[in-house]
């Protein structure tokens, strides 16, 4: 059986993309579509609405949500209140509008995900780094994007590294008496390990984390092309949501 | 408090370079060594035993065995009924006999560890693959060793290629209408996906999974340079089995 | 001064490459444009012509070819009859065309080029890899593309191969007991060396060669991600045939 | 025909690991060993000398040198007045001694060399990391070494540096509002590009040079494992001196 899905925000850029990989997987079904701006009455023949209110009694599994600030938390909750699974990658909920909106859907008995990051790669970087981080506690970050990035290191290698500090005894690493012969050879120092930040035309976004022990190492780096990479995350959620009972927030809490 | 550990086949390799790394950690104390072919009585200061009863009612913590196959069984025996808890890297057990020292431990109330492999980066690899595996189906393993091993593909990746296999949803890999211009291009093909050995000078152990997906790419290596690497598994073994009370078979059921 | 730049096959996909290429560098000059299938007159102010003829006398210092086999060679001696240094992406050309136009050159005292591939990136690994292989006979080669590829190796992999095979010492490597456990696992044989070929989702097109010698290893790798990775090599190739007064083939012929 | 060699120093590392290279090649012979440390007067049925003075006469055609600094000039010296071709890996030459013996070597029409550096892989790794920086200004150095090394980056990454910075067109690369949320992070700067020292148990000496153009990267990729690396050069070094009428400074001038 295929799982319906009403994809809202459709004439966005993520939007857009999710549509193309619903239609490419069998087991999904484009119910409807929905975009404030859209001009269509049907594409393809899949029905097209411009108010979200033209939705009750629709029948549809998922609502995939890639909208705008303002207007996601009223969404999630309309596709809560209607019997639609919310996946979501927009952005600026506040902590208590998750929890409302958890507490919603646990009485609906709804699956749902609100996610900042549908990367499934970069979140299985995070997660398998900091594990390793408990038993090598000796390790570098190398994170590589191209050179029009303003920040560094990236926010992916700064909360990466954030994760590690929690679960790594921490350890002040380098020789003793270490010298850097030019300033900044050694990079960014964070709880004791060093972050590098490398800005390079022709890359995305990269990131490397290098362990080191005695007689051995262990590398893990995830590369990002392009934003369909997210796909594979929205593709998860829809598939997750529609066998659980409740919304979590963050897409590593589908992963297990 | 630091651990007191007993090395069994300290004359071995394995042995003395547990020997090495004992003496370099300060948590943990080298209590006593014992090797049929000792001809010391003792080795700064620590006692030298030559037959394992020589150790009845000897205080110390954990028992480390390098040992052989024939004597690896009555030596873990032993310890566990003279109250040490084994950390043993010797081979050569039978599913019996481990079910049997299981159950002796837990009525000693003691922990243990037998260990086939103590490359932790080895274990974690061989894990953190078969996890991504389940969101990642798209993946191949490249295996590197020194160009004098005989064997392709190695131990360690057909291991892990077969805990792939177990977690992965089948996918025959690759265009459909795939075409080798120069036979065995593609690699060996394992369930649906390929591994390539690679074999050359210079090189010692190395394995690397690469998983591909829209967008995206995830990439897990390990590499191994020599036995030291062993090390940091007995180091970690040492340090975990005396908080335990059962013996467990597998250094990955110490991770956590 | 700004080198004037006249672009034939301005509509096509590399032809419209370049025009964005010729625009962004200051020392260009975006001359004029050709294209059958033009319906413009003028094109911020660059004039646009459908035939070649029209382009007589007109004031310019390279032609920028990416047409059809059928029209390149006609437009190729057009260019360096009416005093156009030729930079050609067009492929087709046959060995006798190429002489021709080399000796024509070389009579009107005009630089140009053809060339079948414009990736500096791609043509500077070969040369290294073909250097390397003199001093390190032991070498394995990994491509990488996308798993819609049909052909393994790929053809960039078996022209390096066969550069390597001029260089290289022949050698067989592995070693002589080797065994394949699963068939393929040592990839393609090349002249005594192994060539492997990954194909998964999220990959374009990568090339590496691994060198092994004892203590000691050197890789080079190279990553192609979109076409306008050729954009680097057409910009070299104007640069430099506007110094020159003889048209060379190949790409490779400009890097010294 | 073999190439008869006469190792000085044979007693210590370099020189104890050149006999073993020597031995294990078919096209070399051992004909003699020298050091003022034996005691043997044969090994193996190679006679042993403690002075040099006792090889006046002696047979051999190369002259392989790992002494100390104080006596490599007057062993060099005495090599070519005895007609050995002189392969010289002790350091400490001054620019004046070099050029003498370069003249004498001139005038005896014997080759030899001097080489500071016997790493063929870091050789070439620099020479293509410099032809590289011509076409692809944008560049990043990454070097990894074990953690107990004190300097940062290190020498090899900062001749490296210099090499490039004579071949590379000056760019300050990144972008113009690039800002390091945490000190260090973007490497040391050096002639507009940036250098990362990596430092971690378990590695040697690595070193990486990534290049960054519209659509592609090359990287380039040097790893050191244990001294026997050198053994490739000195073997190299042994094959072309004997071809040669002229003493040269410097591997790289040997790899043509």
């Amino acid at each position: 059986m295929t799982i319906k899905v009403v994809i809202a925000g459709f004439k966005g850029k993520m939007g857009s993309t999710a549509v193309d990989m619903v239609k490419s997987d069998d087991q999904l079904e484009l119910a409807g579509l929905l975009d404030p701006f859209a001009t269509e009455k049907e594409i393809d023949g899949v029905p097209v609405f411009t108010v979200k209110e033209a939705l009750v009694g629709f029948e549809a599994d998922v609502w995939v949500d890639f909208t705008m600030p303002k207007v996601a938390y009223g969404n999630t909750r309309f596709a809560l209140e209607n019997g639609f699974a919310p996946v979501v990658g927009t952005t600026g909920f506040t902590e208590e509008q998750i929890a409302e909106l958890k507490a919603l859907s646990s009485e609906k008995q709804l699956g749902g995900l609100i996610a900042p990051n549908f990367a499934i790669g970069a979140i299985l970087l995070m997660e398998f780094a900091t594990k390793a981080s408990k038993y090598f506690p000796d390790l570098e970050i190398i994170e590589l994007h191209h050179d029009k990035k303003k920040d560094a290191p990236s926010g992916t290698a700064i909360k990466t590294a954030e994760l590690i500090r929690e679960a790594r005894a921490f350890k002040k690493q380098g020789a003793e008496d270490e010298e850097e012969l030019i300033t900044g050879a050694r990079g960014a120092e964070f709880n004791g390990f060093r972050i590098h930040s490398v800005r390079l035309p022709g890359l995305v976004a990269h990131q490397e984390v290098i362990f080191g022990a005695q007689g051995e190492g262990l590398t893990l780096r995830h590369d990002s092309y392009d934003r369909s990479s997210f796909m594979s995350g929205v593709n998860l959620g829809i598939k997750e949501v529609v066998k659980r009972k409740e919304l979590v927030y963050g897409l590593e809490n589908l992963l297990s």
